[in-house]
């Protein structure tokens, strides 16, 4: 089943410690629609502006994204300038530029109006909003948001996560959202929000899937080079949206494959800068990490007897 | 198999956000020794003052624990005080007194020497080598260390870490004792220091589990009530060791269930202050939990034919 994307589109100036990239293809719809493209066709809604190159838009024609709800603009791509320490987890932002985005008014083509399944990427919650209301009755909604959103535009956000069934949030941000240090507390209190399923990010500690009263943990794969970690977020999201369309219902245990296919997809996302390593990834890569997902994360049963307590 | 345990028992004074205890029952051994008592005969090399109360040791000994080898001198018990935010995953230790543990010389009672399974708690390096030179070729070695030894005492440190087979550390620990900021590089250059297997600690996210050229990744167990963190890394090391001891061999498969029965016994001793929780803890319930981290971590493999990527 198709997936609808709407996001940024934008260029990254980044530094890591293994080296700095200038205006390099990022943004959340991007690493989204790549990673989702793995596993079905993806629909973009998103706005570029007159600078925005065309070999990027080719790109992605080529992996099946559909760009017909991508609008070029006259002025600027938007554009973020960031910078992680040896500590990968947390980017440290040097500049954003909003250039076209400020004024960004997403509009989803006539024929994709029906399109089943609906990822909302971090944008501001009034949008986010105006999206579902030209959408009609989606299978699933997703959405992400952030602490700038939950700081500054809390009541609409609270607007927004009524229709949204699947929300993507950082921890620290799940905590904040629902002004509840401990997780597991601060996912019920999202849950009675909208969301019936609740995915929270850890970034290198994997994430925490939380759907009715169970919860899932996945890990990030142990990586030992880990390049560039922008994207890994929108990547897991594009990974588990991209695997669970293709499944028939969101059951339990479809909704756990999917969450270690986001896992699958964050791994690779962060072993390239920018989008580098999808170009290249194969579909015997993505199964192999699957299964090796599998390995990191099982363990037998106790044998009968072994346990034998004194109490 | 019977495991021996060197390390602290202390009274600690702790503050959380769920409460606040004075000089309640702590300390390295003491957890380790509480933990592994649900699987297997522990005995305990420490000191204590002569204000230690009679009521904690026999609470020890009603566990299983032999305490033949803790000795009480003249003056103070070791004393922690700590207070934790609502991040509980960092300490912030507000005083130690070493007291009698200034002058602590572990002493093995003779018949000790041929314990089989031996855990050498957070102590100085040159007291864990100590150790080593009284035991008489134990099957497994395990040890824990802090960034205080591997910043003071480094050269010690790595002379103790030639005779360890099992090391358990704290993930920011791990990078700064392998000066390699990726979990995965420092953990290769710590086997290359001697330990053939790796526990790598990392609080509320859980641990990595590397051995030989395998990894494990255990979670945290997703707990709505975390009273106080203080000894769930002990604990973990004891569940850990107490559980293998009961296992005929090292084998990947025990040391992953050793790996998860470590991080039962720390979600059960974040539940309450000091010991309290494995006062009333039962066997059912360890069997219990054990199994629900299967239910948290486990998920189906791919079915055939869902992956169908575009390249």
């Amino acid at each position: 089943m198709p997936v609808l994307v709407v996001g940024s589109v934008a260029l990254d100036s980044v530094e890591t410690p293994f080296g700095k990239r200038e205006e390099i293809l990022g943004g959340s719809a991007t690493y989204f629609s790549m990673a989702a493209s793995f596993f079905t066709p993806v629909r973009v809604v998103a706005v570029v502006g007159e600078d925005f190159p065309d070999s990027h838009l080719s790109m992605l024609s080529s992996r099946g994204v559909d760009l017909s709800g991508l609008v070029r603009q006259p002025g600027r791509t938007f554009r973020w300038k960031g910078r992680y320490t040896h500590q990968l987890n947390d980017a440290q932002t040097l500049d954003t530029q909003l250039n076209v985005f400020e004024h960004f008014e997403p509009k989803l083509p006539e024929p994709w109006r029906s399109t089943p399944y609906v990822f909302l990427g971090n944008i501001d919650p009034n949008l986010q909003s105006k999206v579902l209301d030209q959408a009609q009755r989606p299978t699933l909604v997703a959405a992400d948001t952030m602490n700038f959103w939950i700081r500054g535009k809390l009541e609409d956000l609270k607007q927004t996560l009524r229709r949204v069934d699947l929300l993507f949030v950082n921890d620290a941000e799940a905590r904040e959202l629902a002004a509840e240090p401990n997780v597991v507390r601060a996912v019920r209190k999202i849950m009675a929000m909208g969301p019936k399923v609740v995915a929270v990010k850890r970034g290198e500690y994997g994430a925490l899937l939380f759907q009715g009263d169970t919860v899932f943990s996945a890990p990030a794969y142990p990586l030992a080079d880990v390049y560039d970690p922008t994207g890994a977020g929108d990547s897991f999201a594009g990974g588990f949206m991209g695997y669970l369309s293709t499944c028939s219902e969101p059951t339990k245990v479809n909704v756990r494959r999917a969450t270690i296919m986001g896992s699958v997809m964050a791994s690779f996302a962060v072993e390239g800068f920018s989008l580098d390593r999808f170009k290249s990834l194969t579909e015997p890569e993505i199964f192999e990490r699957f299964r090796a997902f599998r390995a990191l994360t099982h363990f037998e049963d106790l044998a009968a007897g072994t346990l034998r307590a004194v109490s």
